[in-house]
């Protein structure tokens, strides 16, 4: 597989592609099964809110649906299934033809999502390359777009975060949730950027009366940020970073540079954004726990927990580090899971996905 | 790179991927020139029969293209560039957004199609995996359909080709062009089948008033087939085949189960169909001679030859023989491109390139 462009574009990370043993295929059951505890609001949500009568202005032969950041399926195809039965379940006879958008960074493995299309799907699909952060679609051309745990990736690193002469200097750690608040503020003040460029442009996207549901990480308002389950996951990641530092194999200046671009939000944060924005209305906004469904499945398989943080978060460390220290890394990880499970026990596993259900002004 | 769906889809051969030596990337000047021949063509064509009023009734957002059987560029990019820029040149700034799909088996490239999108490109992007026999879109709404050198591949292998106790058995050949008339016309069977499915689909696809190019092989009415310069390619490499049996590295059998799944129409040919289908009126239909165009190359790189005729055709080999058989071909083709150069001083090369310009009525 050639791919040029995977050091030319330093944003992307792509979840680990084919169907190999740390596959995303193959571990993102945590995804999963924050997708079926969405699954029941997506219904409702299209049940009670979505007005077809709405998308007779812009009349089309089609009825068009974005998931943005797909990665490499399954879960991609179960979600897109879902959104469209609920849409027929509504509508029945009178739909359109389906046409589904696939989107994901260029580095994605399109390969793989293509050969793993469900054969017998009623919809005509397609790939999408490139960021969410900026325009993928024509005017006024989507009727319903969806993300599930893409939209907490930040567009790049904020500078600061790694500049030795900042005071948001993020020194010996990878992630924010236990920083000086300067390092904290300055991954805010990303997301927030990130979130404007984002809602900006799937106002222009998506049609007058189209929906957008955006499934994400949160943490309740009130809540200090480092009880967030994975800040705590991503702080063990850095202290064995440390760990191999301390040891000689890496320098603490390559761990200082590196910080896993990832941003936490609040209900009230997201809701401030949207307003901002102006282009849309919150049809339905809850907190769900994700979490304490899947904590029983996590503490029963510590090898699991271990895979699938490596097949989603592998890419963003093997470009700052290479693959022999990321194997190392992980390797470690799978002998310490029982430790970062006990360290787990201190976060806070309630309300920490946020489904936001937007309608199209 | 994971494609479990490769041997799944036998009927799917790619052309080489990446950007290695025999890639179709650095491979393709033939069909760029032949594409070249044909921009005039198409220029013409938007500029004297493209009419927007037409699209009026089915009003979009989005003015869509889709190349089919685009393979992994650049030549797709330069195509779909040059359609644009008439499109535009036509309406001027009236346009819409353009939104481009870009199709071929899913078994193709995309990670190196979509690694390899022009950075500057005024177009929203899209890759459809799939075969353009059978639907690929919505209905009605595609405005413009482009194929080059693509839909002269069948769907498949008439069976009674392979078949030792069929008249149309083709025993010690991998192509019809100089076999009986019995295998001639499976061929050729198959060929109106496919032909009639990609209309039928492409009917339903395009809107009423939009415009479908289709560039492919072919040869003059009433020139015998036996001059198609593919036709003695193929062959030629069918005799490499039947050499490499005799030294008793393959079987016989194993190349009598073996031919090249590609058709060469003649206008009249096309007329009919197109006519039988019903859908569509003739804008424009003309034979090109990209052959003597590109000769003059040809016969300076005999390498350059064997190259490009590898990096289209490598795929279809591998599937049936493997990887070491075709090593060998392609190795003593490359020996021989000098015999291969005379004898396609017999073939004819005038009106090889059949220029056809379809409306949706």
């Amino acid at each position: 597989m050639s791919n040029n462009n995977a050091t030319s574009v330093p944003e992307a990370y792509p979840m680990n592609g084919g169907d190999g043993i740390y596959s995303y295929t193959k571990n993102s059951s945590y995804q999963r099964a924050a997708a079926n505890v969405a699954k029941t609001l997506i219904d409702e949500a299209i049940a009670e809110k979505l007005d077809i009568e709405d998308f007779s202005s812009a009349s089309s032969n089609a009825f068009r649906i974005a998931d943005l950041g797909c990665s490499v399926g399954p879960n991609t195809f179960a979600c897109v299934q879902n959104i469209m039965e609920a849409v027929k379940q509504k509508y029945g006879s009178h739909m359109p033809d389906f046409h589904v958008f696939f989107n994901d960074h260029a580095a994605n493995d399109f390969n793989t999502l293509f050969a793993t299309l469900p054969p017998e799907r009623h919809y005509f699909a397609a790939g999408v390359p490139g960021s969410f952060h900026g325009r993928l679609f024509p005017e006024a051309s989507i009727h319903f777009a969806h993300s599930s745990y893409a939209t907490h990736w930040l567009s790049k690193l904020p500078e600061e975060v790694t500049n030795k002469n900042s005071p948001a200097w993020n020194k010996g750690k990878i992630y924010y949730t236990t920083s000086p608040d300067q390092v904290s503020n300055a991954f805010a003040a990303q997301f927030r950027t990130d979130m404007a460029i984002f809602l900006e442009a799937r106002a222009k996207e998506l049609v007058a009366g189209g929906m957008m549901v955006l499934i994400m990480q949160t943490i309740p308002d009130g809540i200090h940020q480092s009880r967030i389950p994975t800040g705590i996951m991503f702080d063990f990641l850095g202290s064995i970073l440390m760990e191999i530092a301390k040891e000689g194999l890496i320098s603490e200046e390559e761990v200082d540079a590196f910080n896993i671009p990832v941003y936490t939000t609040t209900p009230n944060e997201m809701a401030e954004l949207v307003e901002r924005n102006g282009s849309f209305s919150i049809v339905k906004m809850e907190s769900t726990s994700p979490w304490l469904k899947v904590g029983h499945t996590v503490n029963n398989t510590q090898q699991r927990l271990a895979r699938e943080l490596r097949a989603g978060m592998e890419g963003v460390f093997k470009t700052h580090f290479g693959s022999d220290i990321v194997n190392q890394v992980f390797d470690r990880l799978n002998d310490k899971s029982g430790q970062l499970i006990n360290q787990l026990e201190s976060s806070h596993r309630q309300g920490t996905q946020l489904f936001l259900a937007l309608k199209r002004k």
